[in-house]
Formats: C-alpha cells, structure tokens, sequence
C-alpha cells in the first residue's frame, strides 16, 4: 500500500493520466509472460520522461517502495512480475529512437522502443542490429538490455550484450550516470555497463541506451535439413563447426515441436522426422553460396535423409518464421507451458538432448526441445496445466534434473532467458555460495534499500541440489 | 614491512625459492612500462598454482597486506607499480596453455602465458585469437584480461573483453569463483566476467580463463595509403565505414611517427607525408580482394596522395610490424615517452587530431600521434624527459587539455590502456561522482580491506577539470 502522502509526490511527478492505482489497472501489470507468477502492484507508473524516473527513485528509495521496469513483459524468468508488490514503471512516453548515426554505426533509443521496431528503421538505413529474441515483435530494447536477450542469431553475432555501447542508467537514490559511449573501446573503470545489461532491472533504471550496429550482410540463404536420428542432427551441428564454418542460425528442433510448428503455421514442414536442423547464413552471396553448399554435404554425410535450401526470401522468411512461432505452436496443446533455457558447451548438445528425454519419462511429464543448437541454448518446453498440482510437482523436479544436467556438463542454467523468480533457488547450483556472495555484495552497495525489482535473482529459499541417479 | 611471522606464512606456502625480498629482487619490480611511477614492493612472491594464490590471499586479506598481480608489467598506466608495497604476485610458474577445443572454439590458459605464445598455438590449430595489443610479444594473457586489452584488429573484431567466456578468480578473500562458462549465451546473474576484465587487478586475482576463439581468416591483405593532409586521412577512415566496409585495421600514423619508425626500422616508409594510413582486410580471399580495390578507390578520391597494397605477406608483414615498433621507435628520440589513449568516436578523429596538435603548441611539447583511426583510439605520445621539472608539468598540463577534449567530443580518458595510477586523478571527469561512487561502491564490496592493487583508478586526490579555451 502507498498512502495517500507518498501517493500526492508521485502523481505530483508524473500527472494524474500516468499514475494508475486502479484494481483493474493493477491486474493487468500483476503478471508476465511466465506462468505460474502474479502479485499486485500497488500502483502503475508512466513517466514522461528520464526527469521523472529520478524523481520517482528519489521518492522510492525514501520510502522503501519496490519498483518493477517493465518493457512489454514477454520474458519468461517471472522477471517483471511484481512480487513484492510496489510500482510498475512503464516507458510507454519514453519509445523513440533518438538518432542513428551512420558514420559511428550506432542508433540511440529510449528503452520502450520495441525490438523489432527499431530492427526495421535501422535496416532501412543499411544498417544491422543482430540480436533477435524470438520475442522481438513485441519486446521492448529496455527489456533486451535488462534480461541480456539472446536469439537465433546469437552462434555468428553474439548476444545483447555485446552490442550495447552506453547506458543512461537513473541509480535507486535517483542520481543519474552515464555509461560508455560511442566508441569500440573505453576501459575507464569497471565495465558498468555490462553490469547493468542483464542485471535485471535490480541495479537502477535503464533510459536511455547507444547500441552498436554493423553493416547489413548483403545477403542471406536459409535451409533445412531432416534427421531420423536426434544424435545425426547434433554430429552435423559440431561438424559444420568444425569445418570452421560459423552460420549466422543454426536452430534444432525436435519431432514435437515440428509437429506442433506444422499444425499452427501449415507451411508444409514433414512431421514424420524426428529432428530439423534450421540453418541460415549470410554475407557476400558468393561466400553464403559457398558455405550453403559446404554446409549441406556435411548434413547429408551425417545422415540428414533430406537437405532443402529455400528457393526464395519468402520461403526462407517462412521457415524462419515457423521457428520463431515455436512457443506459441507448443503453447496452444494444453493450458500452460514453460520453457526453459538450459544451455550446454556445443559438444554436449547430443548429450543433453538425450537426457533431457530420459527426465521426461523418469518424472512422466512431456518435454519438446528446440532451440539455438549452434550455441548450445536449448529451450526444452514442458506442456502441462498450473490447476494440476501433481503433475507441477513433477514438473519442477524434472527442470531440476534439467538445470542439473545443464551445469554438469559445464553448462548454465539459463543461456538467455535470465534468473528473475523462476530460477533464482537454482542460481547458486552455478554460482556457489562465493559467486552469490560477490553479487549480493554488489546489489547491496548500489541499492542498499532494496528497491529495485527486488525477490529477483536472489532466493529467499534456496533448492536442494539433487544429483542425478542417485 | 612484512613482520617475520607473516614471512614464515608466506614462504611456507611457495618454498623459500618462490619468495624474494632481497632489495635487488624488490627493485627488478618496483616499476613497469609507465615512465615516472616507482615504489618498492616489500616482497615479490611466485605461487606454484592456484591453492597457492588462496592461501597467499588469506594472509594478505587477515594481514591487509597489498597485493599487486603482475603479468609483464607492459602496461602504460603504472598498473603494476605496487604503490602502496606489499606484494608483487608472479605467474611464472602459472604460464600454461591447458587446452585447445576445438569443438567448441576455446582454449583455456594460465594468467602467466604470452599472449602472441597463445596466438601462435592457437593459429597452429587453424583458430584465431583476435585481440593483439602492440605488446603482445611480451605481454601475457592474464594482464590482457586485466586491462582489457585492445589492440590494431579492434575494429573489426573487438578487445580482450569480447572473447573471455570464463574465468577463475580468486576473491580477496582466498574464496575462489568461477565465472561464465564456454558458452555462448550465459545471463545467471550479474556479468561477473565482465566485470573482472578491465578490473586491473583490483577486485580478485585471475587463476585461469577460457576465451574464446574464431575460424582462422583465410586470407588477408595490407595496404597503405599516404597523405599530404591530416583531415583527408580522416576523411577517408569515415568514407571507408560509410561505405559499410569494416577493415580488420585501419591506424594512422602522423609524420613525426613515420619519420621515427622509418629512422628506427627502414623499411622504406616515405618520410615526405603528412600522414599515413595502415590498412589491412581479411576474409575469403575474393571479398578481401574486393574490399582493398574499394577502400583504395575511396583513399584515392580523397586526395591521398598515394595507395600501395602489400605485394607478398613477407611485406605486409613488414608494414605491421612497423606499426607495432610505433612506440619503441618514438622512445628512442628522448629519455622519456609518455604515451596515452585517448579515444574518440570515429567520426571525431580529424577534430582530435588537430586538437592535440593545437595542445602541443600551447603547452609548448612535442606530441606524435599515432593509433586506432578505425575505432578513434589514438595514441598521442609525448617525446620528454622526466628531469626537466618544468618541461614535465606543461606535459601533464596537456595531456589534462587532451582528457578534457576528447570527453568533450563523447569520448573517454582511455580507450585500452587502464587508468590504473596514470589517469585515476581524471576518472571522475568521464564518471561523474555518481558513477564513481557506483564504481567504489562495488570495490569496497568484493575487498573490503582494500589489498587487491590499492592506490589505482580511485585516485586520493583529484584533478581539476580546466575547460579548454577558458
């Protein structure tokens, strides 16, 4: 609850239009794309712009209210759910690109921009921002920073993260710092602004960032390639890498999800194979010719029974679209579905493919996979149903088994999803207690009064870590 | 001092031949490559292995005793004189590279390896290690790690910061943590990783790290062009980028440059130019060829005054190599060489360039410049001698106008050198004092007892910022 005195500040802040304490307004901003996690807010905040949010933080920190940023939502770690309730802040005033400049190679926007939105105007200008979460018609760049979102062209071109340049950051005590700028390199001090990509809105308020782009590759090719044998699909995964060829998309999925993908999108995708490979490259068109071609022989001597390249942009958008619909194909089967993000080294793809199917049937639940095979980010997708206790039971200890697996075989228990309140009991599996200790000492040092987004990361309860097979 | 019982701890954990406190050995280590800062430590100690730097670690945190880890001490921004004395930590005897994966693109190594003994292996294997600071003949891994090293291929491929995927540290402490993973996408919880690279030492000691690798380019080709005008070399930088060509490097050398390199190397640099550009490509050898024929054509039309490609790698190679000498070469000219980064965007370069040479004047020094055109990286170095009290101050002072302007044109103090104890006075000119309290904030949180490098990048006193022109 926020009484009516602390109530006066804020609306006094952002006006009587951009401060929502409706119950109605409320229910809308009490959840996130993740199942299984809602928790009212007190109150629904809009600043109009960045001299708002420090003085909304100002008020905050003062009073000890929680504040949640939140982009469109769309992450699946419980990342945006309020749960110690307090205020959302949402951008909707504060989504422009600011500019994009052609001679540095970088655009400036305001973090409710939507992903996809600025993808196109940059594109348009011949430009390229690679980071593509699955997400990106409706996510927000402030949100892409905040989770360090991955995508499917994470293998060739790497992560969020590697593209953001310079952070305006509003600090919980409503003092506002600058982070990089434009420039390749600058080693002034620690790397703040990697530490604020990916912090998950615990650190400070993001309201404004540079981000890097490149030249658009000149042109792309897109293909298929069918396995009956999952562990067929993982060996050509290695070999191509092997064969130094680094696609821009090298996605797997297996027979559920194709399955499921076939029945939504009707693209004509055969659903009597038990694996796709879904790869992509691009760059000057005589060297994606080239790689296409190098890359389908080493499918076909590994098995694939059959190796299509798409014949024209739209075939190949389809096929790329037909992957990105994945979780919304799996999510209409039954009434909840969560996808996790268990990531391995490359070479362990097969092996963890493999394991993932053997917990499903130990703990009798059904899992697809499908996910970034070239960077070992799979997303094993559990369909089941909240109401049914039991079987969320043996849900959550068969993605225990999974995140296990995951950090054994030197992987993570999130590749790109991030922490928020779904994982943070596990977090420590990866971490240990002194990994833990550093960032909640690093937590405590910038929000001391534990404002920001606060129940993320950091468990109240951690999980007991069960070894497999014993 | 270190009392006798804390020597006794000392010398039983590394053996008496693994610890020096002779005044000879102490001397040996009391400064780096930074002209003008020396400072006994009180012993120089070399750890066998990782349990070793614990055990020291835990005296030395109980003891709050410093702790200066060193590689070769290449640096420029006296990141290794133990100002504070204490310890100097050694890795001669942690210097190995442990693998090389070639499934998963890595090679994980020792702090103590060479960084161009890496290179070599690496390329061995047909992989690539991109970052390749001026001194990596003599530098090593764990001090690129630490300072974030760039280097000439930064433009295209990165710095040190874009490749390290996993590293062990050892935290004041004596705890150990490991960080990150060989994957490609990993966000469970802070980026720790990146917030030990570029840390200089001062949060933890690094043990071990995995970095990652690329496919070898399979072909490359270098070229110069010469200019009688700065500003048109600056031009052509701009047009190149424009032109959505992105060149593994593209440095600049002024004429004082060229003449020093030309005099110290001979391999027939014209010495009658202004300014020089080194540009090299890599890639299939069609795109490359493609690629130099446009940036010649684009050199050409702005007025360079001659364009020659490398004819034979032995040439190129000779052409690199001189870029490489850039500093030794300057060095030779006067008892002291006082070399930094500022860093500018790239579309700032030609208004830098003049800029310091207008500060030179001024100040009445002599300042070559040289560096990174491509990502505005530039190395102004000032040829000096630190017994002339009166020459060294309008020295300092211009290097201060040349701090204050490149933060002025959106740049930083430093681009890859560390601020260590050279710039930490300015840090806050590019922070503010929010951003350095963030910055000390998580210092006093990892090393509460201040012994991991003490006395670098939060300087005790500061400078005051001087507005140019004013």
């Amino acid at each position: 609850m926020i009484d009516s005195k602390i109530r006066e500040q804020l609306v006094a802040i952002v006006g009587n239009e951009n401060y929502d304490d409706t119950i109605s307004g409320r229910l809308v901003y009490s959840y996130d794309a993740t199942p299984n996690h809602q928790e009212l807010p007190d109150a629904v905040i809009s600043p109009k712009d960045k001299q708002d949010v420090c003085q909304i933080l100002k008020v905050c920190n003062l009073e000890k209210i929680p504040i949640v940023a939140r982009g469109s939502g769309s992450n699946l770690c419980g990342g945006t759910c309020p749960v110690e309730g307090g205020i959302v802040l949402l951008f909707k005033h504060m989504n422009q690109l600011l500019e994009i400049d052609k001679e540095n190679l970088t655009v400036t926007v305001q973090p409710g921009l939507i992903t996809q939105d600025m993808i196109k105007q940059v594109e348009a200008a011949g430009l390229f921002y690679p980071p593509d979460p699955s997400s990106m018609k409706i996510s927000t760049i402030g949100g892409n920073i905040s989770e360090n979102s991955g995508g499917l062209r994470g293998l060739k071109y790497g992560v969020t993260r590697d593209y953001v340049l310079a952070l305006e950051v509003v600090l919980p005590n409503g003092e506002m710092i600058h982070t990089g700028g434009k420039l390749a390199k600058d080693v002034a001090g620690y790397d703040l602004t990697r530490l604020f990509v990916g912090s998950e809105g615990t650190l400070g308020v993001i309201t404004e960032a540079t981000l890097k782009l490149i030249p658009k590759p000149e042109s792309k090719k897109t293909m298929l390639a069918l396995y009956q044998d999952i562990e067929a699909a993982a060996r050509s995964v290695s070999q191509i890498i092997a064969k130094r060829i680094i696609p821009t998309t090298l996605e797997f999925l297996d027979k559920h999800t194709i399955r499921a993908v076939e029945d939504f999108a009707q693209i004509g995708l055969p659903t009597d194979v038990e694996a796709i490979l879904l790869i992509e490259q691009d760059g000057p068109p005589e060297i994606v010719a080239r790689d296409i071609q190098h890359i389908a022989d080493i499918c076909r001597s590994e098995q694939a029974v059959d190796v299509t390249v798409a014949k024209s942009d739209e075939e190949a958008e389809k096929l790329t679209t037909a992957r990105r619909t994945a979780l919304s194909a799996l999510a209409r089967l039954k009434p909840t579905t969560i996808l996790e993000d268990a990531t391995v080294p490359r070479s362990e793809i097969a092996t963890m493919v493999k394991a993932i199917n053997d917990i499903a049937i130990k703990h009798n639940v059904k899992i697809s996979t499908f996910g970034h095979a070239g960077d070992g980010n799979l997303h094993p997708t559990c369909l089941t149903d909240v109401r049914d206790k039991d079987e969320m039971e043996r849900v959550e200890a068969a993605f225990a088994d999974i995140f296990a697996k995951a950090i054994d075989l030197g992987g993570t228990l999130t590749g790109e999803h991030g922490v928020g309140v779904m994982k943070s009991p596990y977090l420590e599996w990866k971490l240990g207690e002194a990994g833990i200790a550093v960032m909640k000492g690093i937590k405590e040092a910038i929000d001391p009064n534990n404002i920001m987004n606060p129940g993320k990361m950091f468990a109240k309860e951690l999980k007991k870590r069960v070894v497999i097979g014993e």
